[in-house]
This record gives structure tokens, C-alpha cells and sequence, in this order.
């Protein structure tokens, strides 16, 4: 049994033959701080535990409390369930969690290809469409005016993921036609939405790149088996995602064997109500710092205001993203989702205008102040 | 022309053939309340007129009288002109856009049954187990303690949704028969969390009950399928999910056809580092008070501290939780996942006894203050 | 100069006058973790750093990288700030920083006595009455009210914090004077809100305990004012303040010398927008797990929701709060503010009934299965 | 009797007495717009109108037209009824809650000088310093390095919120003389945090601008009191308060007779942890759209994080900014306060070169693409 408070009688321990396979390896540092009050032998227990797990216990004594470190690679979990062991205080992870998504992996920064568009090289690449494919001439007409004004890629839905199961559910494989017929006729690589591993092979035979979205980043089911597929993928942050989950979604896509994955902030649930989410740009800059994948930005989902989408998408290119992901669609008040949020052709070429804008100047510091000095 | 800014040029409307087929019409869902007299003939005329009308009639037969639902798109007013067919009561539009989990279709409480085991009822139901199956004797053991203590069903992951890739994935297939093995030695139903349309069908074969993960709330293509199957689901909220979006993705679930679902609050994400998540027990409240629904609620997750399990437990029974989900390990020291918000055997008998403990008393008015009024 | 990275050079360090006298003596463990590519020389920077700071240094190799412990009592935000010195990967603070409030200090719990009614003690106290005083019938008829139906405390606002300058901002001095009358007819003590330092000492004049709200929860100029008045102090948690922040504010009370604190709380801002805020209630079981004050719970602001008052004041009492505020009103669709959230005196005995009403049963395995393991 | 569930005992209606006073009449507000022909008499006469019916009413008197807002509580019949007065144009009710701080009182953009010093104006201020003024040379250095810099103005805090009572609290009037003299040495107008009624005076005596803390924008007594100064003042957004409350705070200060305020978006509380705060930099744009008043952004708290500042703050400026905020320290790692999200002399420079840089190009449709449509 392992029971009582540390298994320390007979039975052996059930759980490796799984675990070595699978986890062994990681590099991670914890510190476990032991309570004022713990005694000797809870300690003890500490440092075997940790040797056990395949770390290298370090013991620090302060004046009131001790702290044990273990160094190395071993099995993180196994220190993380030391919480719970007598005597413990609290347990801390130093290293970040993810690896191959990581700068410290990976210095340079990456380059991913869509079909001869390249994200995360010097110049900022446009998608922009509709948020769903409604109907043929919707999108081509869409398609054309988007690539005139400038973007460089197509966006369009064919399977939407709507909060009510009575709202517009997408066209589905028609879509996909049509998205396949746009690219031909305007050159623009396609990206849209997968939300089911059933639909993945369709959709690679019909588009470029394939988003997952922000409701779908921890469909873990959906992530490993788009690491298999021969497609770069576009990866949303999710609405309550913090960036280190962000990363280690993709991590499941790069381990799985995927290298191709843009990222895409597209705004966080907060308390605020008079936007649809807090359009986070600080995250594009952390990310950025943290990973060496493109980061790109939607402002559509970000704001969900149609006003706001020219100032905040020059923020985004701004603070560093490779890209940005817009919603355009013919007529936003007869559009059959997202339609306070999307752009009309006046409006998408507005925003690409003001790409181009310069900064504004920083004033300088008042003549009589500046001989003040001297 | 679909006028304003954009579509000048004389192009014929384009947004219009697939929208008359699937959205012609107010999206708007209708409530036809039959008299308590209504004959057989009658309610079968307005189950036709509701389909003629292009809504999906959904019929509720409830002890006294019976409701006939019109959902989807349709033409309103066909429906608001029922008003004076023979055997109609009343006609109202619902407000929520949820429908078939609302009150105001039936106003009594649901009962949903998994395997002789009533949830809903008049009494709270426990589920406890690991979160993760590790091995065939780690579940029995526990299996065997939480009946024990009073459990009446058992819970254990199989496929695991995990941040990290890195990190403990569950047994799978090997998990199910270890958890069938459990219900034919203890009797208690078992749930488990199925985390892909692929792996429905073989957890049907193996449980009882399937439950969808938080993250997957608004996993639409899982809830279409789950929609589908022969099980009860156990539904939790997301982590960032507001009660209406929680209630419109089990809207998902009776909609397309399974009526057995029970919601779980888990906790959800705010600027709180303390604790794992917020354990939100207003809206389990709430959630009843707009569904008629069984809500249970999962203290594990929802503080993810072990040493708040008995008071937050006894907070969500007082709420009005119709049951609860706890996680239980021989040694949660030794957990693969979730150790530090897992009880031992010990704890979990204490929280068992917890929940049969009186309220603490209200203190009264001084009796000194009682007689300064007269 | 202390220019460049880390004050090299000749100049004398400036600060430390000053800091020596105030904040000499923490007691608080550090840990720095070195990078990877951290060099011997920036490792030696950061051991000597700690040890000017106060501390001793522990130095801890591992495979990959250098971890340093600041351990003892040592000037905390000098190793806060060595995270940006070269080398340094992260700094991470292990002891909570709060000293008085704690149970490591204080393992019993405190009982804060207010004019008779003691708060803490084995019976749970409930506090009623309107959010603002509109007028001497108002408060008198709803003070006999709340104290037949069984509250021990009469609550009344005298000065209102409001969002806008141009809703209703409380009575003031005449409300206190009102509040007064209250309670010598009825015996009941009274609790009002402060929001100025200016307004403390006529409001001791008037009534038995003064209210911290929500919004001043972090007022340090007025904490450290009514850290020295002769009143016990009821101190909301601020709306996006975490439990640590909380019980600092409290820090501030104790630390100036007013021992007499009870903690409340009244919901924290997320982003669900069904309810006014998310009653944040294992927060009070979390409270009273680091902290040895009481701690009450403030359903009506938690929920913003009538209908919920007496499913959330049930949890509360189960989660171990030591007392409720409620907001009771004559009127509450009258009520000059809160009145959505405020209950009339029938509501508020339904509430006061059901705090004595049982918890609802657990159910029991059943007995075929209880059988079938024999 | 207040009718409904309570006051059965046929008392009078105790709460008239005192709403008739203050509260008569529909709490709402009302703007008149004047004709571009309208005389001083005309206005006048409106003036007068509006008075009489109970509002307080402000004018703003535009390049083309005047505008006359009713402000507070009164008969909004009688301004309605305004509507067929002479020179009148047009008399509407806001929808918003806030008047004064609104475009629609006044949509031309307003411009704060301080001491020469024009936030609002074509070029973006940036105000820089130290988080707290720590001694003489610290501060006298900084001043003089961040204006070779290009700093147009000088922050440093005297008195200092701190979450924990054990922290350093600020020089307080030692502090301000350091600021005046740095002024004197420098030119730069100076602005610092306000915390107390108690201090207005003398830190009025001593600097330029007052800067309200994010933790202070719901402190009314604050408000009103700053109101009346003659000072302009600094309104920093709360780390938990919507646009809309924010607004609201600054009408507090607007409705007191203060017309010189700038807004300040410093970061919201979130569940994102990697950053002390969520720098809400749509919120800038969503602050310019509804109001007249300057915005400047503050990336040191908004991020927490050096290295990210010279990312956001081209963003701020991108989005639309008039100004940044940004904490300077000689030596951070050495700072009393915020010393993981200060720059040094060297950083603060490449922060200020980022400003100049232009923004990133957007990549254009492929030729051959273009080639592919004809």
C-alpha cells in the first residue's frame, strides 16, 4: 500500500512503467521550502523523495526555515506533489515549462511559408476576409477588393464554433470550394478554421494554413494530430490563456512534429464590457521575446469594434507583430456573424492606409529649460 | 447592392441564397404552452404548424401539461398565431437564447439517472476517485475507500487534457478496463472525460457516464457528437465561460438530442494566484435558477488546495449543488497529476463526515438590547 | 555614480539613511535563479548584493544553472530588484509577506467584540440594514426590522462611495445622527462606511464600528488614520485585490496599533456579467486559514442578485464565515441605491430562516452494491 | 406606505422627504445644442432656463457653436422644452453616464498645459523619472538624464502607495523639495502622487501637476477635493475599473470646477501572470473615441517588465497616445520600489531612439498573384 503519508511500506510503486517512457528527461529546477515547524525526519523524507524522482537534492538552512532545492533533470510532477507531503511549505518551478517553442532552444527567429508568403520576415503580412463564407460571390467579391487594398492573404470560415447551437453553424465543404476557387482566381493563400480532428483532411486538401481557434487551443486531440499534418498551422490564444499556455499548446504542435506554427493574439476576457475582449499587445511582445515563432495579432476579435481597428492595428505592428488577421466582409450590417466587428472595402483600405502612416513625433524638451541648464 | 460603402458596382446581392434557405426570417425560439386540457390531436396539429413554419418543434411532457418548443429559424409570426389554435394556452418568446435547459420549458427539476444512481434528487450525490487512472491497483484501492466512505460514484481519467506535452497523457484503453474492473468489484457507476469524437464510442463501451472537460466546453464538434450517444454527460464549465455560455453549450446537447446533462462548476480564471481557480458557488445558484438541470460542483478544481476541500464542499451543498466531485489518491504525494488539491483516504472521510455537520448558530439580539425597545 | 549595471563606482550609495530605519528586520527567504549563460563574475555580483541586502547568501550548482538563496532577515526589495541585474534569470520570494494578521503569529482566532456583539466567537452575527440612510423613518422602521427577524448589527451608509458625481452621496452627518437614534432604540451597534480621513473622528463619535469599502481598500492614508481610533474596523476586500493584498491592508491596521479587524467579503470583478461581481467564498475559508481575524461575507454586494441572497448566505455560514452583511430595505425598488440587490423585510426573514434550515443529505452507496464486493 | 412586501404598519413614506430636496426629477442630463447664429442674449436665456429647472449648467463655447449642458438633477421637462426657445438647435439626453469629460459636450480634443508643457497637442510628451524619489543625487541625475533624453517632463514619487505597510513609504516633503529643485535645474515640470487630502496643499506648494494613483480613482473624498485645486491633474485608470469608470472619476473632477485632467492607462488586474498587468492599450483608443480629454499610457506599470517597454511604448504612441509615463532609475536593480520594471539611463535612451523608428512595412500581394487575376 501506498498509503499513510509517503508510501513507505511494501508495495512498489505503480506508476513507472508509463511515466519513464513518456517524461523522463526534463530539464527544470524546483525549490521546495519547508515549513518553521518541520521536523528532521520530514525533511529527510524531502531530500529522498527528491533523489527518488531523479532530481539532485540541494539543502539550504536559514535561520528559521530550510529550503531544498532539486537540480537537475527528473520527474517534475513528482516534486510538484511534494505540496502535500508533512512538513512542506510550498514548491516552486523555476524553469519555464516549455522547450521547443523556446528562444533559449532557439535564438534566431523563425520564418513560416505559406504558399510563398512568408510570416515573420521583414515586412507585415495582411489577411483579411469574412468571418464566415456565406456565399460565392460574398467571398470573391472579398477576396478581390482585400488583395487590392492589400492583404496578402484570404481568411474565411467554413466551420464556425458559435456559443448557440441556433446560430449559423457554417457552410462547411462548399465553403471550402469556394475558398479554394478564390485562391485560384486572386493568387491568395487561404487560411480558415478547424474544429474537429474528422475535418482535418478535407480542409488540407482545400486551403493553405489551418487555424486553430481560440476556444480550440487546449483541444489537445485537435493539437496532436495537426502536428501531423503537412500544413503550417495558425494557433489563437485562448480567451482565458495565459501566454505560457499559449506556448505550450504549441509546443504540441512542435514536438508532434510541426514546425510550421504562427501564433495569434486575438484579445482575453476581462472585466471590461465595453469591448468584446482586452486586445493584449503587450503578449505579442512577450511572446515574441520568449519564442522564436511569428506572432501575429487580430484586432477584429481583439476590440470587436469596428472604430477601433485602425488605431489598434497600427499598435499591433508596433509592438512587433509579424502580421495581422482582419475581418472584411461586403456588407458588415447583413453579415451572418461578426458583424459589428468587421470591416467593410472603405473601411479595410482605411486601415491599410494607416499602416503606412508615420508615428507620431515626440516633442522635445523646451529651448529655455535646455540653456537653464548650462 | 448590398448598399452603404461597399458593393457599388451593380453586382447582383450576394449573401442572399444561402441565407433564405437556413436563416429566412427572425431567429427567434417560441414557447407554446398547451392547456392543461389539450387533446393528443390538438398538440399533434401544433408540432405541424411549428414544423411548417421552418422551426424544429420540441415537445415537453410534463406532469400536468405538455410544451411544445419551436427552435431554429422560422417565421415568427406563423408561430405567434398558434396564440388561437384549439388547445393553446399561451405563446412566448424566450429571452434567454438558450431554450431546452431553461426553466421557462420546464419549470420542474430534472432527474438524471447513471446507472441507478439519481442525480437531482433529493439527496447530494458524491463522485470521487483520481484524476488519473495510474494503475490497476491505485484505482481499486481508492475505488473501494471512497464507497466506504460514502462516495456513490466513482471518478478516474483515462485520456488526460494537459498543458503540457510533457506532461502525464492517462492510460487510455488500459484505464477504461481498469475502471470497469472497479464498477464490477464496487457497484458504483463510472465517469470519465472523453477529450475526442474518435474515443466516444470505446468510452461508451467502458463507463457510464462521459464527462466533457472544461476546456472543451465549446468543443462543438465533441457536443454534436455527445449529443448523439447513449450515456449521460457531465458537462463543466470553462474556465473562462459565463453561466449563459455554459448553459447554451449543454443547450448543444439536448438540442441535438440527449437530454441526460448534468453541469459542473469548477472554478474559473481571475487575477487570484492563491488558489487554482475561483470557485464561483453563486453560479451553481444561478445555473439552477435559470436551468432546471441538475448543477453539481468539483472543490477539487475549483480551489486546487487540499485544505479547503471540507469547507468549500459543505459552501457548494448549501448553495444548492445537487451533488459533488472530488478527487481522492492513495497518495497524493505520488500523484501523476492534480496532487496537491487530491485528499487521501483519510481526508476524504473527513470531508464525508464534514458534509453531516450542523450549520454554525446565528447568534440572536442581546437580550438587553431586546428590552431597551420596550 | 551608480551608473552602468550595478553602482561599481565611487559614489556612496544614497538610499540607505532612510531604509535602515524603516524596514530593517523581515523575516524572508529570496530565491535567485542565475541563467544559463549566467557567468562566474555576475554570480559573485548577486551573493555579494544579498549579502549587503542583510542576508546570507546559499549558493546552490546544478547541471544547467546556479540558483542563490537569500536567507535570514535582510532588506526584501533589494533582492526584489536584483531580477533585472545581469545574469538573473527570475527572483522568487518564498514566506508570505504579512506578519501580525497571520496564524504563524497568532494560531487562535481573534474575536473582535463591537459593543457587545462579538464577532469571531462560536455564533455567527448577522449585520442588516440599507445601504444608505434616505431619511430617520427609513432607517428606525428597517433597524426594529432586521433586529425581530434576528440580525445582531445594524448597517447604514452615511457617506456613499458612488461612481458617478451625479448619483445620490449620502445623508452625512445627519445620517449618523440617525444611525445613533437606531441604535439606543433598539440596542443594536452600528456599523458605517468611512471614506475620509476628515470625516473619522465625527464618525466615532456616532457610531460602534467603521467600514472600510471596497474601493478604499488600499487607501493607505486612511488605513494609517483609522489604524489608531478606539473603533473595530470592518475592512472590505477590494474588488480586484487578491487574499495576500487583503490581508495587507489589514497589516497596515494591526501594524499601527488597531488590533480590532474583522475581514469581509464582497465579491470580486470577473468577467462574468450575469451577477455584480463573483462572490468569491472560498476566499473566506482561505482568509481564515492564513489569518487568525474573522472574516464576514457581504452576499448582497457578491451577487448583486436578490434571488440569490439566501442560497449564498447558507454557503457562506458552511464555508465558516463568522458573520453576514445584508442589505434590507423597506423598499427596495425605492431605494435611493443597491436597491436590485437590496431585500425587504419579508426577503430578509426568508434569509434569516433558511441560515437555520439543515443541509440537504448525502446519499449513500446503495446496497447491491455494498453487497456485491462481499 | 412604500407598498409591496413591507411597510404594511401604515406608516408615512418615510424616504420623500429628502429625495424631493436632492433627487427631484429624473436624474438625467441634457445638452443644448446652440445654432452657429445664436446670440449672448439667446444664451444667456438658456442659460438662465436651465437653472431654474434645477440643473447646474455648463458652457462650452466650440469654434462654430456653443454648447450648453445640464448638469445634476432637475425637471427635464423644462429643458426639452428649451427646444422651441431662440437660438436653440437642437436639445438632447446623453446616454452615457458622463457629461462633461464627453465628446459630445465638447468634440474637439482638449489641450493640458502644464508649466508649458502641451499634452493633447500634435507631439507626444514623455514624462519620465523615478518611481520614488530616493535622495537628492538620485533624483538630480535622473532629471538631468532623462531630458538629454528627450523627457519633456519629470515624475518621482514623495508619497508612496504600497501594498504591504512594511515597504518604503516615500520622503514625503524632503521628497518635494528634491522635485522643486530638479525643476529648477532642469526646466521639466514636475508631477507626483497625491495619496490624502491632508497633502494637497503642500504638494501644490512644491510641483506642477498631481498625479491620483490607480489605487485612489474611486477615492471621491480625492476627487472632489483635487476638483478645486489649481493644478492640473494626472487620473490613472484603476487596475480593476472599466473605461466607463475611469470617465466617470475624471467627471468628478470636471464637475468640481478642474477642467485640466489627463487620463492615464497604466495596466489592468487579469489572470495573466507573466506581467505584473495587462497594459489595455485599446482602452487608450476607447478613451479618445468617447472622450475629449488627453490619454497618455504608462508601459513601466502597464508591463512590469523592462524589457518589453520599448515594445508598447511605440504601440501607445501607434494607438494613439498624447504621452507616456515611463519609471528611470540610476540604478534598478538598486531601486526602493519598481525596480523590475524601471530603466536605466541607457535603456531609457534606446526607448526614446524606438520612438523615432518608423513602423515596420506591410508586404504586398505577390506579383505573379496580381499577374494570375488578369
Amino acid at each position: 500500500m501506498y498509503g499513510g503519508v509517503a508510501g513507505e511500506a511494501g508495495r512498489p510503486v505503480p506508476l513507472c512503467r508509463f511515466f519513464r517512457i513518456n517524461c523522463t528527461g526534463e530539464v527544470n529546477n524546483m525549490i521546495v521550502n519547508m515549513s518553521e515547524k518541520a521536523t528532521e525526519q520530514e525533511i529527510t523524507h524531502v531530500i529522498e523523495r527528491i533523489r527518488e524522482a531523479g532530481y539532485q537534492p540541494h539543502v539550504t538552512r536559514g535561520v528559521e526555515r530550510t529550503i531544498v532545492a532539486a537540480v537537475g533533470s527528473g520527474r517534475r510532477h513528482e516534486i510538484e506533489a511534494l505540496q502535500v507531503a508533512p512538513g512542506v511549505d510550498t514548491v516552486v518551478a523555476i524553469a519555464q515549462p516549455f522547450k521547443l517553442v523556446s528562444r533559449q532552444v532557439r535564438p534566431e527567429r523563425s520564418v513560416v511559408e505559406i504558399n510563398g508568403v512568408r510570416i515573420g520576415g521583414p515586412e507585415v503580412v495582411v489577411i483579411a476576409g469574412p468571418c464566415s463564407v456565406e456565399s460565392r460571390e460574398q467571398l470573391l467579391d472579398t477576396a478581390h477588393a482585400v488583395r487590392q487594398a492589400g492583404a496578402s492573404m484570404l481568411r474565411g470560415g467554413a466551420y464556425k464554433p458559435r456559443t448557440s447551437p441556433y446560430d449559423f453553424q457554417g457552410l462547411g465543404l462548399e465553403a471550402l470550394k469556394i475558398l479554394s476557387e478564390a485562391r485560384e482566381q486572386t493568387g491568395l493563400p487561404v487560411v480558415t478554421e478547424v474544429m474537429s480532428t474528422e475535418d482535418v483532411d478535407v480542409i488540407c486538401e482545400h486551403v493553405d494554413m489551418l487555424q486553430v481557434g481560440a476556444r480550440n487551443m487546449q483541444n489537445f486531440a485537435l493539437l496532436r494530430r495537426l502536428a501531423t499534418v503537412n500544413r503550417p498551422i495558425l494557433l489563437k490564444r485562448g480567451p482565458s490563456a495565459t501566454v505560457k499556455e499559449w506556448l505550450l499548446a504549441a509546443e504540441y504542435l512542435l514536438s508532434g512534429g510541426n514546425q510550421q506554427v504562427v501564433l495569434c493574439e486575438r484579445g482575453i476576457k476581462t472585466f471590461e464590457t465595453e469591448m468584446r475582449n482586452t486586445f493584449d499587445l503587450a503578449a505579442v511582445a512577450l511572446a515574441r521575446d520568449l519564442s522564436h515563432l511569428p506572432v501575429i495579432a487580430d484586432p477584429s476579435h481583439g476590440t470587436g469594434k469596428q472604430s477601433l481597428i485602425a488605431a489598434v492595428s497600427r499598435a499591433a505592428v508596433a509592438v512587433g507583430a509579424d502580421g495581422l488577421i482582419i475581418e472584411v466582409h461586403p456588407c458588415p450590417e447583413r453579415a451572418l456573424s461578426d458583424g459589428p466587428q468587421s470591416l467593410d472595402f472603405a473601411g479595410f483600405e482605411k486601415v491599410m492606409r494607416a499602416l503606412r502612416e508615420p508615428l507620431r513625433p515626440t516633442a522635445v524638451p523646451r529651448v529655455a529649460a535646455l540653456s537653464a541648464q548650462s
